[in-house]
């Protein structure tokens, strides 16, 4: 059995699309259990009806303390001892949870979780990790914005992390491990970086590939990608800005008249399976990686479709165990 | 009349797709002059058809020294005194060109005509500025590499120098300029980003928005986007590479058989002015800014349609001065 905390009241949609999230993977995987942490008022009717094999394992944690989407961080780790997010982070500590998954105020999930699960030996400090969509895959980045500067040593402890992340979710023996980097200017990237890129060198445990440039993060070619947290969070954010201006500009050109709305309908067959494999919502749910203990982060703005994978990677990570083989690496 | 110094040997496809390109400008552009730098051996016969009202306004500057594409910027500007890059920067310094356009190594560029033109008065660093297509219209990035860490000043200089840019480019009386940032994460920003914010918002000449996230690039709110060569060069290539992708993607799908070629076919109408508005050829030429001279840079790999929106861009800045601008806003 693996028992979940789910940060019920986190994001912006809250227990109206994280609740159906659960029942969805609850009837998938029948050896999951969740402390539901939140307002039970508002649980309660939306679970009402919910069939006896899924409500059996469930358990509402009360609390009316929220932490606010634009809340600042310190603040609400001060402030916010009995926030959904904060009690859901405890379970974890306490060992009643093996992950905790909240849509809830970046900043403060990953404060929380490291003032009360702290990191594992030889992590500095924590960083934010997610899966992109490739030509034949998937690749993992780190940090996504936890680390706004990072030295040479982090960066190295990121392609650790990274590493031992994929080996164990998707069973590739040595990853292959990027460091992010640019080209063609006046010096060839900082000193931080090159300096990360002698250590990544260094470790013969790593399958460090080298450099690679911005253009390259969706080829496929890597499946670790290593960066600081200000480079990767606009990196993605990129990424996602122009996916979706492309294919909105598309789509909406698609609507222009009837003949058009008419050859949009002809061509479904052959954008569907695109448009699915580029949507940021099966990518939904990035890793706080470095805790001694699992922390999924799902997007604010997912509804249940997106919750649900957010829920279905905090449950492979808590199964595989992340933080305990962190803690054999590092 | 405007005279331009070309380097005729920059780039991977040198002469043969370079030199076309200034016959299209010509043809276009009665008022311009051209000095072609590079091995007249290779020049001659290329351009021996050319009508007499084109070829009366060139003049060929000879050399057989190239800068190499792979060549460390420090080792080209010592050792290549007669490279064709030099020499073109060379006739600017001197007056004879009132700009250099080089499809050649951009890090020997920016390098040699820091030393060749010096920068303006009060910019301690030159930079590299390009435009993108937006939602609405464009938007200009910088710097997209040639400073790898700026601190606070050099980020103001840069949201001044491409103000000042885009208000004579486009005749936008007060361009809106944004500072990129991340957002949601621990510590909103760095203490670099966070200085230049107050820089940039104490001073009443500047249309500061304040700061975006990397998916409002591409969305048209802002006219200027200013960021650390690092970042922003990185968010450039990441847009460029998922710009490939998904394009390649969609092409790739279309030409799985016979019908989905008709329905490709059907569909051209649709997405062509799309795909010409995202083509990243149409964008070539970017402009290393702050310097006493107009020096623009086209992409290396170019063809001669690309080449060709190089010069245009190198005529258009000298036309307007660009350098005497910054000098009076600075």
């Amino acid at each position: 059995m693996i028992s979940i905390a789910v940060d019920v009241m986190g994001g912006d949609s809250g227990p109206q699309e994280i609740l159906p999230a659960v029942l969805t993977v609850f009837q998938e995987q029948s050896m999951l259990r969740a402390f539901l942490v939140g307002d039970e008022l508002q649980i309660k009717p939306l679970i009402a009806n919910w069939p006896s094999g899924v409500s059996e394992r469930l358990v509402i944690v009360h609390t009316d303390e929220v932490v606010a989407m634009n809340e600042v961080p310190s603040v609400a780790l001060r402030t916010k001892k009995r926030a959904s997010m904060r009690l859901a982070i405890e379970l974890v500590r306490d060992g009643k949870a093996a992950a905790c998954v909240s849509a809830g105020n970046t900043g403060a999930l990953m404060a929380i979780s490291r003032f009360i699960l702290k990191t594992c030996a030889g992590i500095d400090r924590p960083a934010i990790v997610s899966s992109l969509p490739t030509r034949q895959g998937q690749t993992y980045m780190l940090d996504l914005g936890a680390n706004v500067d990072c030295g040479s040593e982090q960066l190295y402890q990121f392609a650790l992390m990274g590493s031992t992340l994929v080996r164990a979710l998707h069973g590739i023996a040595a990853p292959r491990v990027a460091l992010l980097n640019i080209g063609e200017e006046t010096i060839k990237g900082n000193d931080r970086v090159k300096q990360a890129n002698e250590l990544m060198r260094a470790d013969s445990d790593l399958n460090y590939v080298g450099y690679i440039e911005g253009d390259a993060i969706l080829s496929g070619d890597v499946d670790v990608v290593v960066c600081d947290g200000f480079v990767g969070n606009v990196a993605l954010k990129s990424i996602e800005g122009v996916a979706r201006f492309i294919l909105t500009s598309f789509k909406a050109a698609l609507q222009r008249n009837r003949w058009t709305r008419l050859l949009g309908w002809l061509c479904k067959p052959l954008y569907q399976a695109f448009l699915q494999r580029m949507d940021p919502g099966n990518y939904n749910g990035a890793s706080l990686i470095g805790l001694r203990g699992v922390v999924v982060k799902s997007h604010g703005r997912a509804d249940r479709v997106e919750f649900a994978q957010a829920l279905r990677l905090a449950a492979h990570e808590a199964n595989l165990n992340i933080p305990r083989l962190l803690d054999r690496v590092l």
